[in-house]
């Protein structure tokens, strides 16, 4: 089997084992298989189960081998004593597919830890089994309801995929993230690249997050990353930086980190957007999955309030992007709303053509991101936005679509605040169209991303 | 009148006469007695409008010279060209403390703008008059339901003053942030140094966000927050760092901005922490509005995820906190709860003593978390916990209130991440004595803006 029908086998299942489901369900029992029922997977469920004929209405089987039906996958969620011996049941039932989400493994401080690792390990790619895992809440696949992971999820149909080395990335950390995922944990055989290598022909993911420890197989992951960036978006937050940080790190994946040097160079080379935090995994991963690549880096700033059109300014210095010259058609355009005293620059205010001139608040948002999206040397426009009343939430709404669907080449990113800017907000991403953050310096930092990225992509 | 008398003119107003309210109520009217009546404001409030006898039920007066009672403060937001003779009007009447929420004077571009500055700088401290803005929003104190914003405001009677030279940090940048502000616009008279004064002395307040664009008189700030920083602790974001910006600034408040270089040095000699975005403005001032100092640089780090933990460590190191060497005794007590092959260390990952050994959530979670905190070289605690589910939220509450009141002398900050994170976060908030945020580095950096402010105290 490839690579890619093995790890389709992990994120696409059409037939689930479940080895170590409980007969007690609801708050606090951790049921994979009320998971699976509640998100409306359509696959086969055999749950495992000595005790049980049946859980929550379906059929219960004793042990793996009494399943009498072909097996895509085994999640095993077992005390570690007894994952050797169900690995070995499950490789006589000629499962390929194994996601150990057990922990105490390389993870653990003990010889027996060490002991009952090597005995998985050496089931490892025999007979072609592959394993995820251990100490791994495995995948995440909210295209078709599934998830191995045993604390429930709130999956949605993003494109953002992830790979990642804590099981807080399903959907804990920047809960808005987590499209398709897969936890490697350990780490003790499916790793990176294997991942990558899914991601690179998966049609439902467009831009793909990694959170890294440490691997083992540098090579491996830098040619997949590599070939992956240059298709789609690859960002990566790497922790575990320090020395300290570096034995935390070995006690909760049992991974080895390598100099933070290194991954800079490597991380760089390969085109992979390095992130420096969990908020800028997210807020990249957000906005890449929502808008279209810059034709360079000089962005317009368009804005209700001269603060936040400073702040932005100041961002944009920091995260290296520019301030595009408008042209005097585009200068023109927007004078013409404002008082006769108003400078007109860029950051563009508009308030004054709204609350001096009074002109209504549709007319003074499209003539001003119209003309800056029309403006020649502007690749991206970033909107600053008060919403302090839910009246005009709806006629944001409305105004933006249609400026977006006029302008398809220039991403469009909002910074909302005031009282309704969370509303305002989920309305507008919903589109799918445009992406909205609430500081001016989050907005400005994935613009630079942006165009960092799509600097990278006209580069071959 | 002393300075402090004349900002409580300002900020504690017992009678305000609004000039230029209109006869027009409801959305996008910007009707502040709409809002004053709103927002249940108790003081005696004087509408001026030639055009009406009432309005929303108050008596209207055709001229303030009509108004026959004291008057504190009065709020004239009427075209530029009428200021002047309005301001007039009102010194004739012995009103001490007026606010201009106009624009179009020194942020205009045109020499009318220069001049009707020139006419309004000429009545500033003329028989003790003084003037804030113009260009502003003025001020708000939500602890006497005031405002004299144009646009209607959500306040909180939270211990955070903020001195800004934007309206967007009234509530609508990180609305979390205001309890009583000050929007100094234009700053032709009242600025930094008398609102610092103000809040050195007002008990509502506990600590002090700065918005900064520039400002003229540079030595009268520093001694202002000099003296205020001893007190209470001081925050400022500087807007305006590079020539493009400074060039943004003139034009939106007029002022100049100085070199980036020189506020740097100016702040740290002040004992002000300069924060580096609005977010990270509201972050800081949020938790030192709840958390109590630092008796050091060391922190516990208690996490039910490993991967979370290896990045709180990457972020203690970035902004130079230090994980405490634990005793023995808080060693053996948290290892008491683990499984025998489970390393403790700090970070404390307490998940395996949940969902291996099965020990209740709130033993776990209390004993581990008391155990820091009792620990000697401990100066503070990052709890970082998922809260999957809503059933766990009341627990979490209960058991975290008694915890901190146990150790009233150690700062508590979690992040939460998960479904229920944000629903948790705000019960645990409500309580006044616990910071919660989403991220670990957002979190640590709190602290570490609390370790910082805390060895500043103890210098002198």
């Amino acid at each position: 089997m490839d690579v890619v029908a093995q790890m389709k086998n992990f994120l696409e299942p059409r037939s689930v084992a479940l080895l170590g489901v409980s007969r007690r369900t609801g708050e606090g029992t951790y049921n994979i298989l009320e998971y699976l029922l509640d998100y409306g997977y359509k696959g086969k469920i055999y749950p495992v189960n000595p005790n049980a004929a049946e859980i929550l209405g379906v059929k219960t089987y004793s042990r793996i081998a009494d399943i009498n039906a072909q097996i895509d996958l085994a999640v095993v969620n077992l005390p570690r004593s007894l994952v050797p011996q169900v690995i070995m049941e499950c490789v006589d039932k000629s499962v390929k597919s194994i996601i150990i989400a057990t922990q105490g493994f390389a993870d653990a401080t003990d010889d027996e830890g060490k002991r009952l690792q090597k005995e998985i390990d050496a089931f490892v790619k025999k007979d072609g089994v592959r394993i995820l895992g251990p100490n791994s809440l495995g995948v995440a696949n909210p295209f078709i309801n599934f998830s191995s992971s045993f604390i429930q999820l709130e999956m949605s149909k993003v494109p953002i995929g992830v790979v990642c080395q804590t099981g807080s990335f399903f959907g804990f950390v920047e809960s808005r993230l987590l499209g398709k995922g897969i936890d490697l944990g350990n780490a003790c055989d499916i790793n990176f690249a294997e991942s990558l290598a899914y991601f690179e022909q998966d049609a439902e993911t467009k831009v793909v997050a990694l959170h890294i420890e440490g691997l083992r197989d540098g090579r491996g992951f830098i040619e997949a990353a590599g070939r992956l960036a240059r298709k789609k978006p690859v960002l990566a937050l790497k922790a575990g930086k320090s020395e300290y940080a570096a034995k935390a790190v070995k006690s909760h994946t049992g991974s080895l980190v390598g100099s933070d040097e290194v991954w800079e160079a490597a991380l760089k080379q390969c085109g992979v957007i390095r992130v420096r935090s969990s908020e800028e995994l997210g807020d990249a991963a957000t906005a890449f999955s929502l808008l279209t690549l810059m034709k360079g880096k000089k962005i317009a700033v368009v804005t209700s309030t001269g603060g936040l059109g400073v702040m932005s300014v100041d961002a944009c210095e920091q995260f290296d992007l520019e301030l595009a010259k408008l042209s005097p058609e585009t200068i023109a355009r927007i004078k013409a709303l404002a008082p006769s005293w108003h400078n007109i620059g860029n950051p563009v205010d508009i308030w004054p053509g709204y609350i001096v001139t009074k002109n209504p608040l549709t007319k003074v948002w499209t003539e001003a991101l119209d003309s800056v999206l029309s403006d020649k040397d502007v690749a991206a426009v970033l909107f600053i936005w008060g919403v302090p009343a839910h009246s005009t939430v709806e006629r944001l709404h409305h105004t933006l679509v249609k400026l977006v669907e006029a302008h398809p080449d220039k991403p469009l990113v909002c910074c909302l605040v005031g009282a309704y800017a969370e509303e305002a907000g989920r309305i507008l991403q919903a589109t799918g169209q445009i992406a909205v953050f609430y500081t001016p310096d989050r907005a400005v930092r994935v613009l630079s991303y942006l165009a960092r990225y799509s600097a990278f992509r006209r580069s071959f």
